[in-house]
């Protein structure tokens, strides 16, 4: 299988792209390193990519981030961050991807706990993880040829101990749950799936 | 009570408008009619009304519109027209809004059944009704001062007859109960519900 890895080079990407390439063809995308540089706010910079990957069979995305800070300060610019990149960076990849994959080919994204389970100063994140969580929903009763789209939705994960006094009371999740909920969706037959590991 | 009602010429506003005004005084907001104007997809204009407004007590959102088209042939500019007007005009709503709410006050937003249940071409639409719900979620956590916030989200309803074929099996909802939704959010003590009526 040829996999498409954005945000490979990553905390998660880099285990994502381990165990994935082991048995398959991985063309690693980074902002500034991996095999192929995209900057996914930019959606020109997305067709970019597309074009020099060719087709492809599964577009996994570790990539994309937000505003985290306190509602009551909270600016339209802050939270547009969320919105470019976590949020139309990951859409962009499937409205543009979708003309590049190959029949019964997948796209994994990334959410997280916040959606359902908002810390405070989570609002941009909450809002953007919920719309790309909506948008896998709706855009799996669409895709073509068999294509299967699905979320990866984590909790606050073990690599990551200084955001831990941010999410008090969540337990912080193993990279290997997160790994194996990729393998899931890029490996297995399920779409349209929030695959939640909490 | 004060209520700001930003949408209230619209199908749905008129009848929140008529429910609400007998007992509160009621400003109403449209893009081209009512006693003020704002073109919620501009951050500027929004913040203009609100400087016109003054203080107020509840902000009641029924405005806000997106893309309804396959997803096969969605552009990311059709995709923003969702995130500017439905998702992002309503957060702005509230990030502005926030500032001139007295204690107690409350923010009532629209989102929909597309959400949870989306049909064929809703895409944009289940984006950014899902971002909207989660911004609702985690802006609960945050609002100071006592002041609330839900959203409603309505099925089809059954004065929008032109909608029901692109909807098949969804139930059409009464505009009546989805005033209730409304009353229940304005009037009622409630905070980060998504108040569904389907």
């Amino acid at each position: 299988m040829k996999i498409v890895i954005v945000g490979a080079t990553g905390t998660l990407g880099s285990k994502i792209t381990a165990d994935l390439e082991k048995d398959h063809e991985v063309i690693k995308v980074g902002t500034k390193t991996g095999d192929l540089q995209a900057d996914i706010t930019d959606p020109e910079s997305i067709k970019i990519m597309f074009e020099k990957v060719g087709s492809f069979d599964a577009l996994v995305c570790a990539a994309g981030g937000g505003h985290f800070g306190p509602l009551n300060s909270m600016t339209t610019e802050e939270f547009l961050k969320g919105v470019n990149s976590k949020m139309m960076g990951q859409i962009n990849l499937v409205l543009l991807g979708q003309h590049y994959i190959n029949p019964k080919g997948s796209f994994t994204l990334i959410t997280g706990v916040l959606s359902d389970d908002p810390v405070r100063n989570s609002v941009n994140l909450a809002t953007v993880n919920s719309a790309v969580n909506g948008f896998v929903k709706a855009a799996a009763l669409e895709l073509e040829n068999g294509v299967r789209i699905n979320a990866v939705s984590p909790g606050v994960v073990e690599d990551s101990p200084e955001l831990f006094e941010a999410f008090p009371g969540h337990k912080p999740v193993s990279m290997e749950r997160v790994v194996f909920a990729y393998r899931k969706s890029v490996l297995g037959h399920v779409t349209g799936q929030i695959i939640k590991e909490v």
